[in-house]
């Protein structure tokens, strides 16, 4: 029999974000395939500049299209279900998902006008057969409701793929982790082939705290405010919302949501149900007359963007709400490697207008959504899988998490995207390595990665643009001088001339010199130009721009 | 009598970085001035791309060079030394350092081609005058040898301006903090008038560490280790370099140090008689032939910075060296923020090669050079000064410091750059607001960092680029169609026309629908082609790109 069980991630492994993994079992090359979550990263400013969207390269899943069966969402995190509007449609396979998961997915798939139906399925014990595979989706406890991690079972036995988690007993909104239940997966059958596991907070070596520690500590803060209290997180955290605005409440205020995000979640997790009891809420224009002292607004923009409504409030007036001296602002969240800049100028923006800042201290204000090492610890004990497989890590992450579990006695390897494993035997073995990247989103165009065009815009970041325009006659003499336009370059550079002026000069006197034989060859010209406008550049400003060079020869006519 | 004390943060004050303060005294607006500091910040790809360093804008000081008596360094770290070459020609003040720091300042100078010699000084008792200011420079501990305090005696009383320090009875290289010295400079005369006032930890609770308690993990670490063992740390940590050789030298390994500005200040330590008994090193090409367990080396590059030799290690062989399974690599530094990626980056480039790497482990393996809030407040005590003024933090820092100031009953102000304050009095009051901001080495070219330059290279970053080119004929006809090339585009957009033939093909109908006035001046006809490409390109790509234009009009001749 050479049916075989493989893995494939293909984005989330060797990164956080952009979660995409395969599994696939049948004949080889000809495996039946199911896919667990499409989402997306963020671009920033150094390695994705002007790009909207990061995701995984789906053009192995495309090629191998007609073997994909289902598409399992494990939870609405955007870096989870993100891509489905960008990649399903290259894909085209059922889409599954617990209801409001599924119905953050359905509004995503809708705004990008495509209408096919995510199927709402319940938890354990429902069964999705999906070709070889049966799938249930398990509760487990994270930072947003109804995440779950799935029970995969194939013929060649059982996968247990965790989905971003956290052991925490009293989440506030949504499932605790049962142990119990945990215990009764891992027992039934041959127990467990594969686990498949967050390794996010595998350097953090204490045990994780429950997101109920939060209420005590964030009802005191909040109390003990004078002036406007405004509160950022994660939009997603509604556990968080509801502690926050229950806290609101109790201290007397009326609470506001500012943030389309933030609102969509609270409202999708009402509407589904996964939401109760959360305090009824006033509207930007209600909330501008009510006295700052009994207001709390909970806002978007924990991690900076420029957008948001944490951003907006930090450059002054907001949908009518201002903030000034004697109001507090808290971040009730941990700001994301990478955030850092975006996070300290809006804590100086509210400094300079007397804002006192609150961050989250060391756990007091926030807690994380992911199982520390002591945690992942307990889960490999509790599951006893025969392999672990790491996932939703930077290549550090996965491999203290394989070094973890071997030094338990579990069989491991680390698996970076695009790295196909065959888990059919004993220990995982690499099977294949799969051409993958990352697509970009830009504008409304998917593009590649390492297409160029987003390089390119780096480097006129980083060097300036130049761009010469040559006008060729038909005896082949420049028809007036060569035109130069520069983009982000100085005007002037050491010899106190205007730098294209000088440019131009140059190039007058390089096209008089050149032969008949470069002049009559785009090629040759356009490199000879090149050549003269870096070098005088580099001369006068000490940089060597981009440069576009445009020649156009008249004919005769 | 009218004379009046004044002081003015040009860099520093509402930031980490690029230190530039400047003191007065004298009849209002014709103070005699002395400057404390001239140094830069580094750019970053957000708001400041391929700009190459960052310094105060001089353009005040430089109106009023006449008045400028003399330059003061404090110590060498870069954000307070590294604007000389660029700035003291606009000012020709004599400079004045300690030898350490004179020595590098002087090296700076020489490859900036500035022949001015800086005046080497020796510690207090020695005073400089300078114009209505009698000056001396107080050792005090920091993170590099030599770091010193200003006595700033002026007819209006005493200032001690700390520059950046901490509280350490054994900094291991370099002065300790000398509690009885302080207190006899706080007791002479009528006392401190006003501290100005390092703020960078403001926002830390605990008492900081001596640099000395790193010996004993480092050593153990170090000797613990079995294959090649790399660490970097900030080049300019003498002492840290002390320690970490002494560790390597006391665990059997040959010590090698790579990276440029590591070799000089070790260099330079040691010519000014700053650092002893630093054990011998070998060389790079030495270092190759001695087993890996037998070696360390000493990098550069603890701030992730590419072309430093930790980045180059973390790609592969860097000077016949390469990292391996089994080695290990440390960091002796923490991450300063905004510098996040760059670090996580190497971090897994050496996991990917099999390498542990080793973090500061909350103090284990580094210790900050600046005072913790519980030392400031010590300093406070200690001085009594009359007033205080934050310096070198961002706003919410300073802030912090004048209310904790305010608490303890000491005058104190936020004077961020720009902000002119009167010490005359009692109290600091602010006399007036400079226009400063920041100036940018771009190539070897100073621009204003508001000139637009770096913002068109940002815009081109997140837009991409569009030139079109058209050629008018001597009838105000369009001689062939408009040309257009682009750079950082997508090829193709919605219609999957290619982009620019899309918009050539817009562009000739605009201009042959066009009336003759548009035609026929320059102005009208650019904004009209704009106008057509951005929005041809926002229907096909959704994205507007930046637009250059060039009209090139045929003449009868």
């Amino acid at each position: 029999m050479s049916d075989r069980l493989i893995y494939l991630p293909l984005g989330g492994a060797g990164e956080i974000g952009m979660n995409a993994y395969v599994y696939g079992y049948g004949p080889v090359g000809a495996e039946r395939l199911i896919v667990v979550d499409l989402g997306v990263t963020f671009p920033e400013m150094e390695g994705s500049p002007g790009v909207d969207l990061i995701m995984a390269d789906a053009a192995w899943l495309e090629d191998n299209a007609d073997r994909v069966d289902a598409i399992f969402i494990t939870h609405a995190h955007e870096d989870h279900i993100g891509a489905l509007p960008y990649l399903w449609p290259k894909l085209g396979a059922p889409i599954y998902a617990r209801p409001f998961t599924a119905s953050l997915g359905q509004q995503k798939l809708n705004e990008g006008g495509i209408n096919t139906e995510i199927k709402v399925i319940a938890p354990r014990p429902d069964v999705i057969e999906a070709g070889p595979f049966k799938v249930q989706f398990v509760p487990i406890s994270h930072s947003i409701p109804e995440s779950s991690a799935l029970i995969i079972d194939t013929p060649a036995g059982r996968i247990v793929h965790t989905g971003d988690f956290k052991l925490d007993a009293n989440p506030i909104v949504g499932e605790a982790f049962d142990v119990n239940m945990w215990n009764e997966i891992a027992q039934e059958g041959n127990g467990i082939k594969v686990l498949t596991c967050d390794s996010t907070n595998i350097f953090s070596h204490t045990p994780g705290k429950s997101e109920s520690t939060l209420i005590e500590p964030l009802t005191k803060l909040i109390q003990f405010q004078e002036g406007l209290l405004v509160a950022t997180t994660f939009a997603s955290n509604v556990a968080r919302l509801k502690t926050l605005a229950d806290a609101g409440v109790a201290a007397g205020r009326s609470v506001c949501l500012l943030g389309r995000s933030m609102k969509r979640m609270v409202q999708t997790a009402q509407q589904t149900d996964v939401l109760r009891n959360f305090p009824s809420v006033v509207q930007p224009e209600e909330a501008a007359d009510i006295p700052r002292e009994n207001l709390m607004l909970i806002v978007t923009g924990s991690q900076g963007e420029r957008r948001a409504a944490s951003a907006q409030l930090s450059r002054g007036k907001y949908l009518g709400l201002e903030m000034k001296e004697g109001d507090a602002f808290l971040f009730s969240s941990k700001t994301i490697p990478g955030n850092e800049r975006g996070v300290i100028r809006i804590m100086n923006a509210f400094s300079e207008m007397g804002v006192d800042v609150i961050t989250e201290r060391g756990g007091l204000y926030h807690v994380s959504g992911h199982a520390n090492r002591p945690d992942l610890e307990a889960l490999h004990d509790l599951l006893k899988p025969q392999m672990l497989i790491p996932m939703h890590g930077e290549h550090r992450h996965l491999r203290e998490h394989v070094k973890l579990a071997k030094s338990k006695g579990i069989a491991a390897e680390v698996a970076t995207n695009g790295t196909m494993l065959e888990l059919s035997g004993d220990a995982p073995v690499i099977a294949e390595y799969v051409e993958t990247g990352r697509t970009y989103l830009d504008g409304n165009v998917l593009i590649g990665a390492m297409d160029g065009v987003v390089r390119n815009r780096i480097r006129m970041a980083l060097n300036g643009h130049l761009m010469i325009n040559v006008l060729i006659d038909e005896d082949g003499g420049s028809l007036g001088e060569p035109w130069v336009e520069a983009m982000g370059l100085p005007a002037k550079g050491r010899s106190g001339q205007v730098l294209v002026e000088q440019i131009e000069t140059e190039l007058t006197e390089a096209i008089d010199r050149a032969p008949g034989k470069v002049i009559d060859n785009d090629k040759k010209l356009e490199d000879m130009m090149r050549r003269v406008a870096r070098s005088c550049a580099m001369d006068e400003i000490g940089k060597k721009p981009e440069v576009t060079v445009v020649i156009s020869r008249l004919q005769d006519e």
